[in-house]
């Protein structure tokens, strides 16, 4: 049973609306995430004016992470700005108090407005019209507005309105705040602050309302009233048949984290942000709400305009549904803040950034947008100093970048204990963070990905290469002599593949180790021949001349799993000599995580079976190690041994499926990718919406059908795109120009639409060209 | 608009139902604490199983106080154990999600069982009858039994079941828990446990499920799930058409503040409360609740069996409801913990002990259970340390109660700032912390009304003496002289009329204090002659020979407001000055409060408007200092200028008109204190039950019609009861003796039924009389 309905865009707005057409109590995480709004500073949830059981009202701002106890850091729960409590006649408004028609909630996701209507009545009111609009600005970042229009059709009406700011929620039960000021000024500015107890980061909240009835100003009966942690508005009023009233609440929020507020006190802040929020609620919503509209298209769309012309019309708006939400969860503004694993759509995984953001999100922004990428790689620069840590308290030297990251000398912040084991009753524990340690290359991946493909030779002298040779210290220190085999073994890990613990010698560990070490050796003859200031700094700092003769020593020695005589390569010591078990009724999308209904992870361990892909990625990665052949044995081998119970595998086996030419099958997975937060499962995003498989979405797109890669540092198109798709146009950056590409059945058409370079060298199907204003190839030849 | 339906019980339990004839979500707090269970050691909120919107999910468990950040110590609200959610057919089942007949919702005072029922249908489901039963036991005060009972009554039907603990639920948002462990036993028993952060008590709570269907064991399809803070069973059934399923969830809690867990380690207390539950839980839900019945029955019914013999059974009704709470609220079984203002009824006020306790609580148990008061004053005793440290803190020697008083040693713990200024839009300042300075004359009142009720002298000397000598030490230094006026003043204070801050002379307070130091002179006189042991050991802590001296020269010379040519007393110095205005909007039970909307506090400052009783306290608890003239013309003076915005005030009044020989109006005002948590205002219960106004249904009935009174050390017996009433009984303990009381319109009889003393002495109307076995006086000679 699915509420959604992606087909209501007309007009301007085809494939830009995301809409629920049903409303119902069972499901309401669903649209709360798929429907959040945000610009990276803050993301808000779309959990409904008035409440309901079972909603999780999260409104969370990049980067505050607090400490609650002796839990894990989290991005705290902010106070509640978006509850109105509606009463009609004395009745409280909800949709399951009374009966509602011509029901539709929808996003638009061009303009970032969510916009919810209905007709609606209770026992003694006749049919009331409602519409509830709502953003997040994209222009003003601390900026929410919210407009209510309520209109009698049959009677006139009694309204009690009740709204202001709500200090009381908090996460899951976890309360990060000392309560703070709660102030009404010139009885029409609310004003409340809060501060988290471990980090100490002010936060201010202001709101104000205003009341209209068919476009003139009202005077509302009003009383204040407070509460623990809350300061509300009671509002009372009579309207009349055909009437409407309009309810506009304009909020803000700030914190002392924020760049701009750097150096404020914490009466100034007050100051500073009710200031704001004087200045721009004279506006109006229509006003505020057309700014943030604007900065959307000026910003995002006339900037990243994905065109896929398909028979059918949901793949588009699939795409620009990722692109949405890659803007919104992505804290831009900030390099000391990175993307969470659910953005900030969600408590799911606490705000703390993993692996997806270099493999899954990262792409994304190197192609689309590489200032941002570069931000997000500062943030890995800027937490160097937890990751240095992490590896001394574990014994090694170097960088090793923590499995969950959060502040910026955090270091490791996965939590320990997760759910119940179904065999002995107690919890498991999380090993994640003690032996998921293959983020390090992923991180040193993403630096080099970013690095090839705009050029930046900035960001690598100030950050890339410290990282990278920082990491390679790392491995060098990781690897284990095995005396017997005479080789470096890399053991007790976990590889991507989540189903495994404590195995021996994971492929993708060990080749993307060994690879960092080469990348390593690289740079540091490199530096030391071409940028002697910098290298003589890295080298004091990091002990350069020392490591690299260990990294020559070892490297070579590194242990890297070979295909067996089946091309199978080993995903790790024994993943191969365990039991096959026919996992047919856990293999399906709508199953996700059926298989632990079954077994405990111990048992798990003992079972060919996998969460998502693991070797896969090692292909995606450093693809040009692999041959084709050893790619589709191991896609025989492994694909159906993977639940797909990561929503970070569907893409990689997407976009791997059209390196081996099976576009038909990477349209299949393409589809069922689009489906993990849009799909009928109305349940699977209640925790945030999975922001990997967004950007694996992307990758789906424009580095499967779009066939773009960077290998070895040079530009590669080889599309296809799947027969139900006249075309596909895109844009990317490639060494800091914008290239415009589209593609069709017969040719690649590509244009340099910037033109700082005089030409762009890549290669299609092994032939080399040159992009000087435009190129078009036939694609069958 | 009212819900309530008082006279549904029949038989065995007429007027023994307090009932629920229909059900909205915009009332739940009423039912949540007019129907809440306990014992004294818990309390439980009458919540329902499934979840609404604007329920309060309340289980506070008596004396366990933490303090939040730099908040105020309260009770933390325990983690959850009644939620059950149901799942018909797919469709969570709530009763505005449906829809249902035949509903009631009762609480049965006798047995102190909660039962609700209906029938209820989805779209598919068929009609479907449902019972739910709850009880907290008063047998095992550590145990909560709940039993569910579904009859499909037209078709088959599938039923999930969410069940567990939840640890997620906060007080008012705030979080006073570290998670514990989550464990799951056999398959069978869950286990969470939490410790307060601040105070470090660890709780431990177990559950655990049984299905039978028609009364024959079944087996259920489980799985668990472990969340934060919260581990739940799902249960997946069908049941078949006129088929019952019955669902039994037994549940205890043990925490290490409890006596009988001193000692033990955190395991132990794990193993320890498991192992009750496994006792426990096989004999089932119907014979736990029999064993809960009889101790009902066997340690409170029997013993204070009050008849009301009214036209209105109401009535009857009402003192059972009180002396149900009062049961409920007391912690009988720990004299390190007192009675909360709201009981363990809900958060208001934050379980703190007030005045309430010696001035409306007390009385009840001192006449009906002297054990019990002896325990809540020896309270008073443990928390001396706190008391000192206060009167040090604000620079006065001796003991210094503090207005709000929650753990032994903390000392103060009122808040220091409230809700909104209406005109400021700042919170108000709440002075009562610091100059509500008249509570500790009311803890020396109440330990006198206990010895000299009771003739306990090993209470008295143990504690009774120390308190009150210490007090008198505080009273001396707290006095301030007047240098002009040649008298001793007590200056910015606020007396029992809340709505008067910052007053000088308030005559309450003045009069109790120069009686406290009185009292201290006499008993200091008596223990020097007769108890010379004692006398030394007290006069070394408390330096009495120093101590006496100042008490003798100043307690003349101590300001005590006289009657003015009106016969009037002073309320303070400036009362009487201040501007008269009509307050007929605000005089209204229904509108308790609203002054507050036209004016702040400190505007109502300037008027001559009072919360509550003031000087007709002092007219009860020293009443023979004052005439019946002067308590007459104070009365008509004040009455009308009294809000009784304090539900302390009304059973004051009731008492006093009684004693003015207005029984009418004495009618009518208990009448009016029996609506306060009883009555049609739906919403003024939702904090919790007003614990003073249950102790004041008592003393309006017993004090009040029946007249009992001790006048300096003797029992006195004025009573005369309404005209619509044809007798009352009650029980009263005098010097140990237990008698039994019985007034009809024409006889007062008493009998003695304990005979400890030959001769019971007690006056009546002015003439002194002698109890040996029975005696019958006629009224109206």
């Amino acid at each position: 049973m699915t509420l959604m309905k992606y087909d209501l865009g007309q007009g301007d707005y085809k494939n830009w609306i995301i809409s629920e057409n049903d409303f119902s109590t069972k499901f309401l995480g669903k649209c709360e995430s798929i429907m959040s709004l945000g610009n990276g500073y803050l993301g808000l949830r779309s959990a409904t004016e008035e409440k309901y059981v079972g909603e999780t009202r999260d409104m969370l701002i990049a980067g505050t992470f607090n400490k609650f106890d002796d839990e894990v850091t989290e991005l705290p729960n902010t106070a509640d700005l978006t509850e109105i409590s509606l009463y009609i006649n004395g009745e409280r408004f909800t949709l399951i108090e009374g009966e509602y028609s011509d029901y539709n909630r929808s996003l638009n996701l061009k303009t970032g407005e969510l916009n919810r209507q209905f007709i609606w009545q209770n026992k003694n009111s006749g049919k009331i019209k409602f519409e509830f609009k709502r953003f997040v600005s994209l222009d003003n970042i601390h900026l929410i507005g919210q407009q209510i229009k309520i209109t009698p059709l049959e009677k006139n009406i009694e309204i009690k309105v009740q709204s202001g700011i709500n200090g009381q929620v908090s996460n899951t039960g976890v309360q990060h705040f000392s309560e703070g000021d709660k102030r009404v000024y010139n009885s029409k500015f609310i004003q409340y602050t809060q501060k988290t107890i471990e980090s100490k980061i002010d936060f201010v909240l202001n709101t104000t309302h205003d009341f209209k009835v068919d476009n003139k100003d009202i005077d509302v009966n009003s009383l204040i009233s407070m509460d623990r942690r809350k300061v509300f508005y009671n509002y009372d009023l009579t309207l009349e048949s055909e009437k409407t009233l309009t309810i506009e609440k304009v909020s803000n929020i700030y914190t002392s984290r924020d760049k701009e507020c750097e150096g404020l006190s914490y009466d100034r802040l007050k100051e500073y942000s009710l200031e704001n929020l004087r200045k721009e609620c004279i506006k109006g919503y229509e006003k505020l709400q057309k700014e943030s509209k604007n900065a959307w298209q000026e910003k995002i769309w006339s900037k990243v305009n994905i065109v896929i012309n398909s028979d059918d019309d949901y793949e588009q708006l699939a795409i620009r549904f990722a692109q949405y939400h890659l803007v919104i969860m992505t804290p831009a503004h900030d390099n000391r803040m990175n993307i969470g694993a659910k953005g900030l759509s969600g408590e799911g995984y606490k705000g703390h950034t993993f692996w997806d953001t270099e493999i899954f999100m990262l792409p994304y922004f190197i192609y689309s947008d590489p200032k941002v990428a570069r931000s997000l790689l500062e943030y890995r620069y800027l937490t160097l100093k937890g990751a240095r840590k992490k590896a001394k308290e574990n014994g090694y030297e170097g960088a090793q970048f923590p499995w969950e990251s959060a502040w910026l000398e955090d270091g490791e912040v996965t939590p320990v204990w997760g759910a119940a084991d179904i065999v002995t009753g107690k919890p498991e524990k999380i090993w994640t963070g003690f032996i998921e340690i293959h983020v390090t290359s992923d991180v040193v991946y993403g630096t080099w990905h970013y690095y090839n493909v705009t050029n930046d030779q900035d960001f690598m002298d100030k950050c890339g290469y410290e990282i990278i040779l920082d990491c390679a210290i790392f491995w060098q220190s990781r690897l284990e002599w095995n005396e017997d085999k005479n080789i470096f073994e890399i053991n007790e890990v976990i590889g991507p593949d989540e189903y495994k613990e404590h195995v021996n010698n994971n492929a993708f560990t060990n080749y993307t180790a060994k690879w960092n070490l080469d990348l390593a050796i690289k740079y540091y003859n490199e530096l030391k021949e071409n940028k002697v200031e910098l290298f003589d700094k890295l080298n004091q700092k990091l002990n350069l001349e020392e490591n690299v003769a260990k990294w020559i020593e070892k490297k070579d020695k590194i242990y890297l799993p070979t295909p067996n005589k089946d091309n199978v390569i080993p995903q790790d010591d024994t993943y191969l000599t365990k039991e096959i078990i026919d996992l047919t009724k856990y293999k399906n999308q709508t199953n996700v995580g059926s298989f632990f209904k079954d077994y405990n992870m111990k048992q798990a361990n003992e079972i060919q079976v996998s969460k998502q892909a693991d070797i896969m990625v090692l292909f995606l990665l450093l693809e040009d190690l692999f041959s084709e052949e050893v790619k589709r044995s191991n896609w025989d081998y492994y694909e159906p041994k993977t639940l797909h119970d990561s929503s970070l595998s569907l893409s990689t086996h997407c976009t791997l499926a059209n390196d081996l030419g099976e576009t038909e099958l990477a349209y299949k997975l393409f589809r069922q990718a689009c489906d993990i937060d849009l799909g009928p499962n109305m349940k699977t995003s209640d925790a945030g919406i999975h922001a990997a498989s967004l950007g694996g979405l992307w990758q789906c797109v424009i580095n499967g059908f779009g066939g773009v890669r960077m290998i070895n540092g040079n530009l590669r198109i080889n599309p296809t795109i799947p027969d139900t798709w006249a075309n596909l146009e895109f844009p990317i950056y490639w060494h800091g120009d914008k290239l415009q590409v589209n593609v069709d059945k017969e040719t690649l058409k590509m244009k340099n639409i910037t033109k700082n370079n005089s030409q762009i060298k890549f290669t299609h199907k092994g032939g080399e060209y040159v992009l000087v204003d435009e190129i078009t190839i036939e694609l069958n030849k």
